[in-house]
């Protein structure tokens, strides 16, 4: 009862923030469909991946589990059990269990290191317990541990449906990595845990006077970015992504209280996209999560120059490349 | 037939951006009402006014207006007929004149230039023709040339009243400089003219998704500071004001194009203020014209202390303070 799986983070492309609150906001039911690429970082050692290996075990006296060598507690195993305790009541089990887990990359500085985490905790702890769930089903369980890690169990690009339940609110993919030639440079501003979770800021969704318009309009957007993405049709796809972005970041400086979770620098980076493409007239659009860092889309033939454009700015740290990853798996490699 | 003004800039607590459009554009009818601190520059040279003088006389062959020792021309001298025209209508005449204004405070920054500057005009403007007009029709005529300088007409603190003509929309004064104790220090972080002029902004605001939400709400706050300024509430003044600034950058961001009026430093300041409120418990509150400079609110017994927090930012050029103005008002020195 030992398994093992390796999933990647994904960057929204439609945005989800805020939860719809007629139903628990335990179940992370969000108030629009959302889109999202799942991503494989291919410059470096970092791969923006998880690998987690858990075991259950009538054996162990208490359930464990280790990130990165730090033993968790507190909210970090209360998030772990949201989906643990539906799959162990699934399996009529009560075992206790371990897990150990590596994320080869920043944890929650905004590049979805939960949206991997939980992705790569559902699979494992599924195989472990021996039961044979669909993909579907499988993604509204990641969900329960991290809203955006219903997307992660799937590569290429993804489409999460709301739903108004926990059977309803799961994503599948759109098409596969190889459908499209789409890349991006990810400017890392600070590797630094952000002060105000995401988890937490999804609460604020609702003080801000934009709130409502955005929610209408993000579900317009995620039909309409599906279509371009099925379609190839980069500069409509970058063009709803940043739009996108922006309508979110709107919602997070008007709430109460106010989220900044942008950095002086992001704003740099921001501008320089914008002379890029304008001055240069070179199809790239970026995108911002709840943290500081900059997803720069490109086609593949442009990564290099935007990557140095970006590394030119004073005070950015590094790069990542990345582009669509494959499905999120199991794997023999345990890593206990 | 010559006479000379002089007028304060502006900085408005509750934003005027877009146009009514159900009047000609060229009226400068605004969406919303808005709210305004005249402000007096008490720190070195800089006291934000602009001084003008004009002389209509049936010897002059052209008109001529000169601006910081700059001839103007082309779309310059068309705002400025924009508000001689009708005066000089008014009195039936057409004789041609010749300005010359000089401003102590960078132009086109977003300092509110315009606004000091075509308030001193009507005044100088009327004075010369002759005209007897009421404080409501001065400010009506002003904003012909730039909206925001209907509300530089009057000191202290000012209600502008959207109003549905050019009769009905027309600034008044809350109250007088002395009535509250309120100052400012702007963080001054690039004296250069913006990319984008704010009448070019302005055209854009509606192809936001928020901006229509952003007009209901500012004018709800229209009437909450109002409030809170003859209360003397600071802290609500202070709180309204920093939010109804957020939605209006919300709105520029999210236009089509979008408009990014923040620097990196611009995000700095902001950060800053916020630090400063929680972690000192001192009462600054931000807000932030169509430009990058930020102007930081606070009680005057702490503007020494907020100055020199804004100035400890690398970066930040330098800081002018500023308190509520006089009235706007006509002078013997003439300027040629």
């Amino acid at each position: 009862m030992k398994s093992s799986a390796i999933a990647h983070s994904n960057i929204a492309l439609i945005k989800y923030w805020g939860h719809w609150n007629k139903v628990s906001p335990e179940l992370n039911i969000p108030l629009n469909d959302s889109v999202s690429m799942t991503k494989y970082g291919f410059s470096e050692n970092t791969q923006l991946k998880t690998h987690t290996t858990i075991e259950f075990s009538e054996e162990f006296k208490e359930n464990e589990a280790i990130l990165n060598n730090n033993l968790l507690k507190g909210r970090d195993i209360e998030r772990i059990l949201k989906i643990i305790n539906p799959l162990r009541k699934l399996k009529q089990i009560d075992y206790k269990f371990k897990m150990v887990s590596f994320n080869d990359f920043p944890t929650q500085a905004g590049l979805a290191s939960s949206a991997a985490g939980f992705a790569a905790l559902t699979i494992a702890a599924a195989k472990a317990l021996n039961l044979e769930l669909t993909q579907k089903a499988l993604s509204a369980f990641a969900r329960l541990g991290s809203g955006s890690a219903a997307r992660s169990i799937h590569g290429g690009f993804v489409y999460w449906h709301r739903g108004f339940s926990h059977e309803t609110s799961y994503a599948e993919q759109i098409c596969g990595p190889d459908h499209v030639d789409i890349n991006a440079v990810i400017a890392i501003i600070d590797e630094r845990r952000k002060d105000v979770p995401s988890d937490i800021g999804h609460e604020l969704a609702k003080t801000s006077i934009f709130n409502t318009i955005r929610v209408k309009k993000s579900h317009e957007q995620a039909e309409e970015i599906k279509k371009a993405i099925l379609d190839d049709d980069f500069k409509k796809f970058g063009m709803i992504a940043e739009k996108n972005c922006l309508f979110m970041h709107g919602v997070m400086m008007t709430s109460e209280p106010a989220l900044f979770y942008w950095n002086p620098l992001t704003l740099s980076v921001i501008k320089k996209v914008l002379y890029i493409r304008k001055s240069e007239n070179l199809d790239c659009f970026f995108t911002i999560d709840a943290g500081p860092n900059v997803h720069c889309f490109c086609r593949p033939e442009n990564i290099e120059y935007i990557q140095n454009m970006l590394e030119s700015i004073e005070g950015i740290e590094k790069t990542i490349l990345v582009k669509p990853a494959n499905d999120s798996y199991t794997t023999n490699e345990h890593l206990f």
